[in-house]
C-alpha cells in the first residue's frame, strides 16, 4: 500500500503518521517537542518510530514526506525564526530526505490545516477560502483559485500578525496590536484578565491564577452561563470577525473556516464571529461569505494535513521536489 | 494589425483605444463618462468613435476588448454597485459583444494597472507583488503566483476599504476607518484639514477652501518646505506603510508598487512610508519586500492595462471567455 508519511511539529507535541491516498491515517505515533534540542535530534527520534512502524507493516510504500511546521516555507525547505520551538532554524527538507530519498514537501501547519480542509473537509469544490487555525496564536492559510498562497518566500497567509490595534497588546513576535494577542487560546484569557481588571461585577474567574486559567475554563464558565467569561467570547468573536472582513476585502472567499482549539467554542465564539463579520464587511461582500466551523474533527487532522501536502503534490504538480 | 481594444471607465473620463501585442497604443480617445446616464449610452458613444478608427486605420484586426471599471467583475463581466459612476450595475461583457462579438474581459482598474505593470512595467518577471493605486480612492490589484487574485466573485484587492481605523473616517462605503479615507488624493486633503484644525502654527493651507484645496496643491507645498503639508504627507506614508505591512503579512510580495496621482509625490510620500512599513513588518519579512514607484509613467497607462487584460486571456489561457 503507498502511504505518505505526514508529521506535524508543534510546540508541545510532535505527531506523525501514514496517511494512504484515501486520506486515511494508517498508523501514528508522537514524541515531546520540547524534549529534543535540536531539529536533528527530534527527526531521530521521529524516524526511529517510523523504522519500527516500517518492520511492523507489510507492504507499506512510502511514497513522499509532508511536514507542518510554525514558519516552514514550501520553496525552501526550511524553517526560518520558528516560534516555540526548542529551535529556531533548520533544514527540514534535507534532515528527512537524510533519513528517507524521498520528494519532501514542507509548510506551516496552518496551511497544511488548510490542504486537509480542501482535501476531505469542509471546503471540498472550493477554489476559494480562508482556514483559520485557532491554538497557542493564530494561523492562517489561504487558498486562491484552489492553491494555497505561499507569497515570494513561502511565508504568506499571516493573518495573526496583522495589526488590529494601534499600540495594542504586546506579541510574541515583537511588535504590538497583533490579532492573535486577541483572538487565540492566549487572547482570550488575555481579555478576561482585562476584564477583571476594569470591571467591579463579581466573576468566578477571579479566583483562578493566570498560569491556571485556560481557554477551556473560560468556555466551560462561558457555557454555564458566567457573565465574564460570556463577555470575553464576545470580545474575541468582535475583534475575529472585524479582522475577518478585512480578510474578505482582500480574497473574497467563498467561505472563512475556524479550525482547533478555540473554535470547538462553536456559537459562544461564532455568533458574535459572524455578526461583527457582517457589520464590517463592505457592501459587495455582504451576505456572499459564510463563516464555519472546520469539519476536521477526525483524530490525527494534523497528520492528514501534512500528509495530504504531499500527495497533493505526488498527484497533481510535476513540480520538482 | 492584430489588437485589442482597451476601455478604462473612470469617474470623470474613459478612455480607450488600440493596444497591439508589443504593448503599444496605436490609436486613443476618450469621452466624459458623467455625461452619459447608462452604460449602454457611453459604450454607445466608445463605439461610435471606435467605428470611425477602425475606417481610418487600415488592417487593424479587432481581436478582443479589455474593460477596466471600478467593481468590475472578472466573473461575471458585470459591474456591481459601482461608487462614483453614474449607473450602478451594468453588463459590461454584454454591451461590449453587442457592439464587437469578440472575447472581452472586465475587471476593476485596480488590477487593470497591475496587469499592465505585470506585462511592461517594473513587475517584469514578478510572480507575486502587489499593486497600489492612488486616485480619488485607493485601489489594489493583488499578483498571486502570477495571476490576479480575482476571489470567489472577481471582486477580490479591495485593499482602500480594509479598516486602519476603529470609529475613524467616514468613508463612501458606508462605514468608518477605511483605508482611502486616509491614503488618497481625497484621504490627504482630509488630513490637512485636520492638522489645521488642531495645531496652532501658521500655515500656507490655511488660506485655501476644502473644494479647491487639492493633493496637487498640497504636494507643491510640501515640495517647497511648508511644514503642515510636509507633515500631512508623513502622517499619510506612516498609514499607508502600516497598512502595507499586514499586506505584506497575507501576501509576502517580492515588491509593492505604488501607482496613480499620489505617487507622483515621489520621496515625499515614499520615505515615511518605507519606514512605517519595515518598522510594522514581522520579522520575517524585514528587509524582503520593496516598495517602488510604478514604471507606469507612460501616455495611456490605464488604456493599456485594460488592452494587457484581454491580451493575456488570448495568448495564454483556454479559458472560454
Amino acid at each position: 500500500m503507498k502511504v505518505t508519511l505526514g508529521i506535524d511539529i508543534g510546540g508541545t507535541n510532535t505527531v506523525f503518521g501514514f496517511v494512504d491516498e484515501a486520506f486515511l491515517c494508517q498508523w501514528s505515533d508522537k514524541v515531546e517537542t520540547q524534549e529534543y534540542k535540536t531539529a536533528k535530534a527530534l527527526f531521530h527520534a521521529i524516524f526511529k518510530r517510523v523504522d519500527e512502524a516500517l518492520k511492523n507493516h507489510n507492504g507499506i510504500d512510502l511514497t513522499g514526506i509532508g511536514v507542518g511546521v510554525p514558519n516552514g516555507s514550501y520553496y525552501t525547505g526550511k524553517v526560518e525564526k520558528a516560534p516555540n520551538l526548542p529551535w529556531k532554524d533548520a533544514d527540514i527538507k534535507s534532515l528527512a530526505q537524510d533519513f528517507y530519498p524521498v520528494p519532501v514537501a514542507v509548510t506551516n501547519d496552518a496551511n497544511a490545516a488548510a490542504i486537509a480542509e480542501m482535501k476531505f473537509g469542509a471546503a471540498r469544490g472550493m477554489k476559494d477560502f480562508i482556514e483559520v487555525t485557532l491554538g497557542t496564536g493564530l494561523g492562517s492559510g489561504i487558498v486562491v483559485n484552489g492553491k494555497i498562497v505561499y507569497g515570494s518566500d513561502g511565508f504568506a497567509g499571516e493573518m495573526g500578525h496583522t495589526i488590529v490595534k494601534e499600540y495594542g497588546r504586546k506579541c510574541s513576535c515583537g511588535r504590538r496590536g497583533c490579532l492573535e494577542t486577541y483572538v487565540s487560546a492566549t487572547g482570550i484569557k488575555r481579555t478576561v484578565l482585562e476584564l477583571l481588571a476594569s470591571e467591579v461585577k463579581e466573576s468566578k474567574l477571579k479566583d483562578i491564577p493566570f498560569d491556571r486559567l485556560s481557554a477551556l475554563k473560560i468556555y466551560e464558565e462561558a457555557k454555564a452561563g458566567e457573565w465574564l467569561a460570556l463577555k470575553a467570547f464576545e470580545i474575541t468573536g468582535n475583534i475575529l470577525g472585524r479582522a475577518l472582513a478585512d480578510a474578505a476585502a482582500y480574497f473574497s472567499p467563498q467561505a472563512i473556516f475556524l479550525f482547533g482549539g478555540l473554535a470547538g467554542a462553536g456559537d459562544l465564539l461564532l455568533k458574535p464571529t459572524r455578526e461583527s463579520f457582517e457589520e464590517n464587511l463592505l457592501n459587495i461582500f455582504q451576505g456572499k461569505v459564510k463563516i464555519m466551523p472546520s469539519a476536521l474533527v477526525v483524530d490525527n487532522a494534523a497528520i492528514l494535513g501534512a500528509g495530504a501536502l504531499i500527495w497533493d503534490l505526488l498527484n497533481t504538480s510535476s513540480e520538482s521536489l
